[in-house]
């Protein structure tokens, strides 16, 4: 590495803690806020539904106490609040939020109710502890996550 | 501004994209899926708090649906298992985790297990609507969080 690259890619990483200060000192806007929030609503997701997702695909063994957790948790995390982290001003540059959240505010927010619905028939299969009829009901709630983020999502 | 300025810069950005794309494609490490899990977790807490903080400290108006609903969501987030976000081959330099959580683990599911309880009280008397009688259970809340992240977090 020569010490021009190294110079870059030091002051690169100091920017990048700098921008993690700023965020931890707080001083956010309301739409900043909303925007943390949101993504990390779709952090908790995702760590549900991976998880899940690598025992479907038999990558991770099936454990039965251990996938029902995911799914309650990923049932119960879809019964927050979602929606109020997209307030109207929060269409800016910095998200991969799609204009057509707000444009189509009712179709938005009939896929999240889709998705809620979805997680609680996974949660209540997954209880049950038969995988092979969890499988499908994964598949669908799965397809309801990238439904949305294929229309709504840059 | 400089040309050289500009150019480190330019790969400052470059190299913040690169992450940000590297971990929009998945392929992160369990490990790597934890940390932001629980970074999502403590979002989602952040998010209700501060809400329900500008509403005690005078700096917004008092709605009680409102109020009451920041109350359960955080209540019901806390039921999550943030937990399994702190696997022990988590230790490393990008997290603000301390050693002491692994250290400490029975003392670290402790305090977890108060911020559940003081959010599930927080809950009840939000429901109930009297500002009077929330705000002392609001500080509780808040002060579980505080304690956790003088002792945990870097």
């Amino acid at each position: 590495m020569t010490d021009k690259l190294r110079a870059i890619l030091t002051l690169g990483g100091a920017l990048m803690v700098g921008a993690a200060a700023m965020q931890a000192q707080g001083g956010e806007s309301p739409t900043e806020r909303a925007i943390e929030y949101r993504r990390g609503m779709m952090e908790v997701f995702s760590w549900n539904l991976s998880a899940m997702g690598d025992v479907v695909k038999g990558e991770a063994p099936y454990d039965k106490a251990a996938f029902a957790r995911h799914a309650r948790d990923l049932a119960h995390a879809t019964e927050l609040d979602l929606l109020k982290g997209f307030p109207e001003d929060s269409v800016n540059d910095e998200s991969d939020a799609k204009d057509e959240i707000w444009l189509q505010w009712k179709e938005f927010a009939a896929k999240f109710r889709k998705l809620q619905e979805e997680s609680a028939k996974l949660a209540k299969v997954s209880a049950a502890g038969n995988l092979e009829k969890i499988k499908p009901q994964f598949k669908e709630t799965a397809e309801t996550c990238k439904a949305c983020h294929k229309d709504y999502r840059k």
